[in-house]
């Protein structure tokens, strides 16, 4: 007997005790992976280029740049208050274009689903995944699902690349070239919420919080600051590693130093105390909708104002500037009149975090 | 006691007692992250746009049209007779590049990696992908890490998204929308290697055979194909599924039928072996360095000989043509004479093939 015909014989019967399962077979290239294709992802993700169904995504292209970018996501849990591993997949990636000086346009969505998993709770992911893709207005035009047996991988991963139009003048915006000394650093609000959303939502730790994470794309909110000044000289997500670590980059080997004053950064009360519990310094905790922004000083205020328009950056400010002294190093200026050098984190704060 | 300095106190001792071994804090997007960029990935995948280490690679384009997608990689052994997953990763998405009649360009690889991975594997994954996509004239531009706790993914999983440029005359190629009877269909060599190599290869089989996958990156072969004859109107890579996934999913539905001859089909005596062992058919087993060609019957000869030139495609032959009987069937017509109908494969034949 060929294995064709054992599969044929056994599979049904699998699918019907197991309706809500996913099953090896869903990952294989066969009829349950084109099943798992038309009743999903290109129900919910429904757009003409994903509908081509083509090894590759044949897209139509205008632009003489492209951005381009890929993130793995392997947050645990996979739900926590604010968004699951689906939004995360998408923010992140259109973050990481939009911080490019680029305006996302498409999206690949890979999925390494844990034999077993959940259907519905795969469905809601996915949904979550449209809603975002089509608010940001990017599309998801290209996939891949592959499902590895029970206890090799742990329920899912998800990773999206992606590609944005780059205009020209923004080319290399992000490269932090032109900042100089005065220039001011501008960030869209709190830190430390996803991060520590996350760490409250493992049932390990029991813990009640009001923490919800700050998921969100923020493409729009900087392509507004973008329109609002020619003096942006640099844009950064504050991911993994949070706003400590995006500095410390920044600063380390540069002719400047940067100083951030520790009474500007909004840090919720709860996320402040569950630091404290925990240990952690909300400087180097995840966020996933914060974006760094350097500007020079005669905008300044002028692209706060515009920021603290969009819903996404009601708490913005002003948090510090580029200093002449002090360079290659990054410190911060604390609330009872010290320093405190902000030093690249070493080794792993907070993992699967994103 | 803040986690930041706990870790700066804690963690070159982990490193020093453990120099070969992947730690969570690789993932964490602080020091030891840019130390495993800095040391492994832009040593070995070298080139300007990725040396850029912003958050999106920049990429100049020329063309009208790009042909995007992403794939990822689960095969299990990681290495086995004739590559490993890091071969696969680039040549799988330079395949569905170039299928799609597109000039593959530029890769992103993201690695889940778990805690504990030996460096000098992903080290030789890592070379094995710079080599491959130097062979195949891409460039990885842009990519991700992250590392999961042990136990929580099976030692290394690798995503590749890929953007190839597409000339306009090359748009919808692979659609098989030109296809009618009398068509010829060729394949560039045996089949069930990648498969079969793999299956040997795990441990608890303890299977001693010499079959070798044919995982190659086959952009060279199909450019020259392409450039020999204007009447190539389908072109997919028989990977997960095998060769009977490729043909019975082009004639689903479709207004002619496709009869393959079992006589022409190549399947070496090592993988026929070990399928009847195990009960595969090797029709359905997947293939990493082979490609369906269907051409219209004035040029059949012409693209075989020039396809015979690769030495990817030594064994190549034309195995089938498109028929005006059994619409919407594919069928094989066996070395006894009689017909088998080759059906789209329900279920997982080989879980963690690729």
């Amino acid at each position: 007997m060929t294995m064709t015909t054992m599969t044929t014989m056994t599979t049904p019967t699998t699918i019907k005790n197991n309706p809500d399962k996913i099953l090896l077979g869903h990952g294989s290239g066969g009829k349950l992976s084109h099943d798992l294709i038309d009743n999903l992802f290109t129900k919910y993700f429904n757009n003409p280029i994903l509908n081509q169904q083509s090894d590759s995504a044949v897209i139509p292209m205008s632009s003489n740049h492209i951005a381009y970018t890929t993130d793995s996501f392997v947050v645990d849990p996979i739900f926590f208050p604010g968004g699951n591993i689906g939004n995360l997949a998408v923010a992140g990636t259109v973050n990481d274009l939009a911080v490019s000086g680029a305006e996302p346009k498409y999206l690949s969505a890979g999925f390494i689903i844990e034999e077993g998993f959940s259907f519905s709770q795969l469905e809601q992911i996915v949904i979550s995944m449209a809603v975002d893709a089509k608010k940001a207005g990017v599309t998801i035009v290209t996939g891949d699902t592959k499902v590895v047996d029970k206890g090799k991988c742990d329920k899912i991963f998800i990773n999206t690349s992606g590609i944005g139009i780059l205009d020209k003048k923004n080319v290399g915006i992000s490269s932090g070239s032109a900042i100089k000394p005065g220039d001011k650093i501008i960030i869209n609000g709190s830190i430390g919420d996803h991060g520590m959303s996350v760490m409250a939502a493992r049932n390990e730790l029991n813990i009640q919080t009001h923490i919800t994470s700050d998921c969100a794309c923020l493409n729009h909110l900087i392509a507004d600051a973008l329109k609002s000044s020619k003096l942006i000289k640099f844009m950064r997500d504050a991911t993994r590693g949070g706003l400590g670590t995006v500095i410390s980059e920044l600063v380390k080997g540069s002719d400047y130093g940067i100083q951030i004053d520790e009474d500007k950064l909004v840090i919720h009360e709860s996320v402040r105390g569950l630091c404290e519990l925990l240990g952690f310094d909300p400087l180097y905790v995840a966020n996933e909708g914060k974006v760094v922004i350097i500007v020079g000083s005669e905008d300044a205020e002028k692209v706060l104002s515009k920021i603290k328009e969009s819903p996404l950056g009601k708490e913005a400010s002003i948090i510090g500037s580029i200093s002449e002294d002090h360079k290659g190093k990054a410190w911060l200026n604390t609330g009872v009149g010290g320093k405190r050098v902000i030093e690249m984190l070493s080794g792993q704060q907070l993992p699967r975090i994103c």
